[in-house]
């Protein structure tokens, strides 16, 4: 069994509002040491299977055909194997 | 200066539909090996400063004010020094 | 053909974090005349066949089962006629 | 005192991964009348003042300003007189 991470952020140039909006929102506590703020979206599958090369190929599937727009974002995978 | 990555997650126990959803797609596709499926977001700050603990604490603090719903969500801050 | 727009808020009193921080880099840009912010999502869907009162107790059973938590979630269903 | 509504969607031809697989999940789980789906994001403004006009020309400066990214993103603005 395997856990796999797919981590989903926009591609560097794409503005992120969410976070200029969260930059903003820190600042205007009173947060000022805050320079910069993105956020992105986390996947976590749990996969049966036990050859990590071929669950990292078909994760990597899954993010072209469903998971991610390859337009706007870049995606990461991290697989962990787990008992 | 340091980055932090506040992760969210939903609780233990919070239904999290967007995760439900995904796992059907992923199962609707023929991906069958895919057992449970969970989203989450992060948020990457940028942030001045030297001295770590105090960062962390600050982090803490935006989580509880600003960012998290502490009813439903728990949260993870990680700092990793940058030049 | 229906087109039905499934809309899913936060339940009254459930805090709304990107709703908080919306409201506060709005205020921080100067923009003081807003008092509160809250977010929600919406889905559209496109979907087949002509009896109206069915096809919402269908929705109705997608959102209990798929896209919304009923314990945090309140959902509203609008349907509209498209030839 | 108004309330306003802004619906910020995709623009046409910007794949929407969330909207496809809801509607992948929505087949699996047997809707097969369900043809197409698509997600989009609403903001809920209560804002001060009388003069509707103004009002919603600033909420359009906040969309350009914060809230959307006017590459990817397409933006509606509703508003609604409240006592």
């Amino acid at each position: 069994m395997y856990k796999a991470i797919v981590t989903i952020k926009l591609k560097k140039g794409v503005l992120n509002p969410e976070g200029r909006t969260i930059l903003r929102a820190l600042n205007f506590l009173g947060y000022n040491e805050v320079k910069d703020a993105k956020t992105f979206k986390s996947i976590e599958l749990l996969i049966e299977g036990d050859d990590e090369e071929k669950i990292k190929e078909k994760v990597d599937e899954m993010c072209r055909k469903l998971l991610a727009n390859p337009v706007i974002h870049d995606y990461e995978i991290k697989l962990e194997k787990i008992e």
